[in-house]
């Protein structure tokens, strides 16, 4: 961390903060240039409260020089980690493809879609049994009933699933759930954070709607903290002024985590358009630009589909992306 | 809501939705023009999905008409809500004055502060005990302890108390707190707004840092559905480009607010900023806009404090606020 | 257009209302429903002030329902659009490979980043004379001298060349530029646009930092209007608050801008992300889109670059770059 | 400027990058700590490219320390600059309360208006001649004529006028022109400012849609390094995800900006909100932010104006927001 010092500010005071600092258990370099005082904070400097010091009247700006992530950083871990998802390994070349319906609405309807995205290559399933939704009046999942069937599906296919959850007081329920998905809006619920991070579960950590790259990896940081390494970051897109899209994918992300982080990062380009139109183009550039898997909505009856059924493709369209998927992964990767 | 069909639709279709829609209970008036097919649905929209329609072949597009939100809606009910917190009474006229420091640390730290921002003409006292902090590695807040010396304060001081709940399983801890609020974190953690309208507490409500004012209103329906309509919304601060201050202080929000809906609004300008020099002009501007209150932070000593200090007032600070801030309530209700 | 009027209103204030829309030439188709009545504007709605009418007492919310756009909107033009750029086709399955330094500095810079560019595959050559700089203080450009340079490079390898535009007064320097850009802090200079449209030159038209695609598109339409139909829509990254990455590429654009528009559609990875590690992976997540061409910036020697270095790929990059390109193409175009 | 260099990096490597730096006349102080050896670059590092070093292999990350705006910056100029305005002083405690029309429509439309905000305590005229229009079929605005009906009303009435420039090959027809008015969306049109640099008319900077406040400034800075320090800045509201308003008036510019620079700043709370009813109490909550003047629409008849009418205020509501204005002021001011 680098404190400048405000032009014309006594020595003595200076020196007031630079005790204050040492007593925090962080030594001081001073480096006293033409025109200002720069002191360099060497040690752990993650203790200390930036914008504290920046609100003394002594002090003209504090920039903070090294990454407060540590566990997720890539600097002190540079292999990739791959994540085990009951068998299917993710990160480090290994490509994940989850697929399934936003909302897990019937025994017939999740079997059946569980069955057609198996064949076309798809090694997750995923389903949502708690839905987090913005008005308290929309359907808000099957519940317990949704994690039921989706375990069924599960039995029937051998394909590991996923759902999100919201509670950490449904953990029990999620006990055969292979990889429980956090979603955007609980991105930052620091103590969901902290529960998973007591069980060794894989977690699906999705980016909030306006978080950075930066918290991203704070949130990934809480739950490795608590010693659940097994973390599989994940881009969905986010909140600009654009309208004509639901949410804005950042592409981008995907080669910039891989260099800060060893976390493995997929992309969902379903929720991140709203638009199932454009699940295809965005699939393609995911998986053009790095990702490490995909997850993606695919339902049978998309204009019965009780949420998000603008978003889904159809098993047809899935079969035809999964295929075309694994052609521009060989040109990427040669 | 209302739903455009593409140019050149063959009639079959666009009865085949109209039969769609009617299922729905839902009944559809068509307006055919020169160019366009408009189908306006009437009845209780609210259980239709606006994107599965829009995404339809023949769909142009969907526009909604009337508010997602009801029970927070002004049209369903015009008057000012006043909300009673132990006895002080917010909105309609009440002009609130929260004060304190960011986190209780001490039992001597938060009986001092208590006593003065008392003096100093605040007739409710804030400090946190649960802190949500981007990094785990961040002090978290006393925690139950904190809550605790609050109380004392509470005990000695008789003012009302107001503090940050993160996890609804801490419910029980928050008996004697008057006004329990929701951070800008978890505006949109579903479960816990569902718990809070279980209760009979009155809610302070933070907008959320990316989150526009109609999903504040519809997170304060989230409290209200369930049958709790003591709900205080607060604004504190969105994300922008700026980068001086640390969130942008949305004070139109707090007329918009008025407008559509008859819950009190107060402004919390020390978060927002994250500067101690600007809370003074920003809470001037914030009464100036018409808000129902303030929340402000207080520290007696901001060089130790152990978070946030650097968007706390001194007492003396905020004796000059709270005089000025009467002097242009004065003004504004003249 | 629909307008919405809000319960209660006196019929006779409604018949007003419907007067003077009328006396607009639009006609106005009334549907009253249970609770709300909703006036429909048909014909040319595009002279009504929106917000003056939202601003009513009676009326309760307006929304336009056709795009404001008219020669870009691809309902009214089907077909892809075709730009000649000086004998290179740009759009319609033609794709476009732009390549060069962000700055011209030197004759034998510009000689031999364009000699590498075209033997790795690039079929335009671009270089900046005039650079908008945020500082005053910023190198500026070689100007006239540069396009000079430019054109000498252009006469020796036969590219066509692009050169970015600040100023409508320096048209006569840009007789020899092939394809004349317009950059994204002046999408909104609608005088530099309307000056644009007066000629036939091909125009390459940035999306602005804050924009969206509508606004992109209402840029277009101020050429388009002029008469000049030879507009290349470009997607440059828009500011969001990422921080790691400089701006943010939005890919979705593509796809979202083919529907809407018939116009071509090219990306720059080399500014959206400002960083060179990106530009690869960037590029293919373009391509992968389905973009209709490629902007990116090629430097002999990144070090010692004027400006823009950092994003700079050097030309031994390019050339991977290039290749791998044309095999994602055919996956993606088979 | 401190660069910090990447774990590991051979001596050598950080001996060429130093001897480059030094070769830009940067002297450089190293200071190698336990685990990361910062430089720090000392002295006119405004000409040093630095994503060009941040981009290099052996560098981790770059920090910028001092301000890259000079002229505008209050470290180098304490006092506050009081901009005259052919006699109206604004700035240095002096208030300016500017209203007129959005548009200039008509003779009769213009007089009276002037006339009557001139009555209620208005001390300069504004009234849009050229109109920056989204769509390139709404109205231009009267151009050159509107600007002869301004000057006729500032004849008639003895208030100096306000009108915003579009295009610097204008610059004859604003000679009679008090203050020449840059619109948002030519913030960064730097041709314009380095034009009015070499003026020494009063120009008034409104700050960009998305634009944060160092930008703001640095567009100062083009107009300063010209030789005109008559710069008064504006604030006129941002972009953000809020859809209620049209845009969100960024109130802690006014204090933040009076902190970096000695510029006057004035708020315009017309063009923020886009809705009249919210002109009002923005107006307040501005003059208790510190403003130094406010701009606001004023027209005789909203429903009947050209352009933005819905933003207006009557003359008679704009006679109470200046009586309670300067109430407001007294106590700020106290």
């Amino acid at each position: 961390m680098i404190a400048v010092i405000k032009i014309g500010t006594p020595q003595s005071q200076v020196d007031n903060l630079i005790d204050w600092i040492e007593s925090q258990n962080v030594s001081v370099h001073v480096s006293a240039g033409h025109y200002q005082t720069v002191l360099g904070l060497i040690g752990d400097t993650s203790k200390i409260d930036m914008e504290l010091i920046e609100n003394l009247d002594i002090v003209d700006t504090v920039k903070r020089i090294s990454e407060p992530f540590k566990s997720a950083n890539r600097k002190f871990h540079p292999d990739d980690t791959v994540v085990d998802v009951s068998g299917v390994k993710v990160g480090g070349g290994n490509f994940a493809v989850i697929a399934g319906p936003c909302s897990v609405e019937s025994h017939d309807q999740i079997i059946e879609v569980a069955n057609k995205v198996k064949a076309s290559g798809a090694n997750m399933l995923r389903g949502g049994a708690f839905k987090p939704r913005t008005s308290p009046y929309d359907f808000q999942g099957l519940q317990a009933d949704g994690l039921e069937l989706l375990i069924e599906a599960k039995k029937q296919t051998g394909l590991p699933i996923v759902s999100e959850i919201m509670n950490a007081n449904h953990l029990d329920l999620f006990e055969e759930v292979d990889l429980i998905q956090v979603g955007a809006r609980n991105m930052q619920n620091f103590e969901l954070l902290k529960e998973l991070g007591r069980t060794k579960k894989p977690v699906l950590l999705k980016r909030g709607l306006a978080n950075n790259l930066k918290e991203l990896l704070m949130s990934a940081e809480y739950i490795m903290a608590g010693g659940n390494e097994n973390v599989i970051l994940c881009e969905r897109g986010i909140r600009t002024f654009e309208t004509y899209t639901r949410n804005t994918l950042d592409l981008a992300a995907v080669p910039m985590l891989k260099e800060l982080s060893h976390l493995p990062i997929i992309v969902d380009p379903s929720h991140a358009s709203g638009i199932s139109r454009l699940v295809k183009p965005m699939a393609f550039a995911s998986v053009a630009a790095g990702a490490d898997g995909l997850m993606i909505e695919v339902h049978n009856d998309p204009l019965n589909a009780l949420c998000d059924g603008a978003q889904s493709l159809t098993p047809e369209q899935f079969d035809d992306v999964s295929k075309k998927v694994q052609r521009i992964l060989e040109v990427v990767r040669s």
